[in-house]
């Protein structure tokens, strides 16, 4: 009979005697038969809006590893493409999209609707992938959180560049807030439809958090208050589903956003302890981390004995074994099987 | 020069040598020319929705005793007026609505546009009253807490009667979810309207949040993070703009809802006692609150004593003097007198 998902045990706040495992970007470009789909796809945005494709490369990593969830494949910048902000991906350069700016910008942004209807592609993806996953395979929707999404918004791309949406916000205080209420709105609708097709965990990506920890009003506003909202939306119109929320970079804030958050899990980035995190968030809730992804370009012994360092302090409560960010294309692939199998505790010595 | 309403500066976390005062339902029948307005406008919604009349009402107990905050004389059942349902007030009885219980019912409440025409008068008394009052005296909007006004609208009547909002949660939890969620989004934006038309204070009345004080997960879920989810948004669309949340009856839950809401006040009803709540609330929040009304029917040392004691215990920290519960119409218009020259230590012995 298969059990009942791993990931949902442990979100739950069940302890298990291993954890599950999954990673992220663990389909991506480490993985050989991702670029062979990625090149067949043409370009980046049309392998994220072909369902089929998606599906393909969201289920090549499970094949090949057995991880306990899949995360649909998809991006962040989805979410403001749909609300009708130009997007395109330079070719080594990442994304970029038209600069968001004014007042009028953000009132010209599409309602609910019109985003469901050029994101439904993605809803497809979703319901193939729950048709076709295992039932031990948990499959996890997910969105940017709004900062972070923001960011990129004003700015028009990503790297180093949330000076531009500091810049707004203090200089055009209401213009940010009013796009940040914008995408709490989004946001929440998209894993709503995500759920509705089959999502059972979603996942929030505050990638940029980090860049308001010196400010603990702003982060308190803008990264706290925001996945809290959404988390409170959520847990009244899909109930049951549990919540993923990873302010990267939080640091010390961490705890209080665990707290105030009331996430099912909280994800950690490779720089948080994790005998901090035990102390500190596990009372409260499920932790996911935090293996430094470098090591899996290096594997070998220094692999397998920082893998048991993070399950010897997080292992004895409710546990997710993942990364501190995500899986990076120089990875080898051998060693992610490596990973497994020691988290699985079928490592041979 | 006048100064800035000590209402807000209260509320903005400052301990008062004397605190400001109001009470709630100073506009109302215990006043001779309450009743004579009431007596001119016909019925009581009438008097509600006639902006010359409401504007009157509100202001009478400010001539009379100076009060240091005006609040706009309405009704909590307007929303669910102006959001469609059908509302009248059965004389000596209270009011009636038709009762809500189905899905359909939700789905056909009116969209924000529609509420906004039919409350566009209560607005027009907020921007009255604004015009009107003195400089130092504060202008406190309001509107009833989704819950309490979800128990009205299923019920179709007030007293006792959280036993049909209660049965509609445990037996078709979609249809109460969906119309909290709808009741979050109206009120948030019947409080961003009265803000717009010059309301310096928002409270939030949960008058029946008791009723869900015996079920951690319920008072959560529809008394805390309603509250907060309201208080987050106007926080993000009308910043600087204070709120009092008061969930009457929310007992020794009192403390974690101060703490979860991050409303700038909370108000404390007659059975809490004062102080418990200087030591568990006012570190987090203002506290209002909390003389028992019955104390201005009977008057005399009584009145004096029970004041001082009120005082006594909240005057050291941020505070606003006020009621546990709503002045009653058989209360002396001069205990009021003697109550306000009590609270700024101008009681002759």
């Amino acid at each position: 009979m298969p059990s009942h998902p791993t990931l949902l045990r442990a979100l739950r706040g069940e302890t298990l005697p291993r954890p599950p495992i999954w990673l992220m970007r663990q389909a991506g470009r480490y993985l050989p038969e991702y670029r062979a789909t990625r090149a067949e796809a043409g370009s980046f945005l049309d392998l994220c809006y072909s369902p089929a494709l998606a599906t393909e490369v969201t289920l090549q990593p499970i094949r090949r590893y057995g991880f306990d969830a899949a995360i649909l494949f998809a991006d962040i910048l989805l979410v403001p493409h749909g609300l009708g902000r130009k997007l395109w991906f330079a070719e080594g350069e990442g994304p970029r999209l038209e600069p968001l700016t004014t007042a009028a910008d953000v009132a010209a942004l599409a309602d609910d609707a019109a985003m469901h209807a050029h994101l439904a592609p993605v809803y497809e993806t979703v319901r193939r992938l729950r048709a076709a996953l295992p039932e031990e395979t948990a499959l996890i929707g997910f969105a940017g959180a709004p900062w972070t999404v923001a960011t990129y918004m004003i700015a028009g791309r990503g790297k180093d560049e949330q000076a531009g949406a500091k810049a707004l916000m203090r200089e055009a205080p209401d213009v940010f807030a009013a796009l940040m209420g914008r995408l709490i709105d989004a946001t929440t609708a998209y894993l709503e439809a995500q759920i509705d097709a089959g999502a059972q965990v979603v996942k929030l990506f505050d990638s940029w958090a980090g860049a308001l920890v010196d400010d603990a009003a702003a982060f308190e506003a803008w990264i706290q208050e925001p996945a809290r909202e959404i988390r409170s939306r959520l847990a009244r119109t899909r109930p049951g589903v549990p919540i993923i929320a990873f302010p990267r970079g939080a640091g010390a804030r961490y705890e209080a956003f665990a707290k105030a958050v009331m996430a099912e899990g909280v994800a950690i980035d490779s720089e948080t302890p994790a005998a901090w995190a035990r102390d500190h968030l596990q009372p409260h809730v499920a932790v996911q981390g935090n293996l430094d992804p470098a090591l899996l370009v290096r594997g070998g012994e220094e692999l397998d004995a920082a893998a048991e360092a993070v399950l010897d302090a997080l292992g004895a409560g409710p546990f997710i074994f993942n990364l501190g960010h995500g899986i990076t294309p120089d990875a080898d692939p051998d060693n992610v099987a490596r990973l497994v199998q020691v988290v699985r505790g079928e490592a041979g010595r």
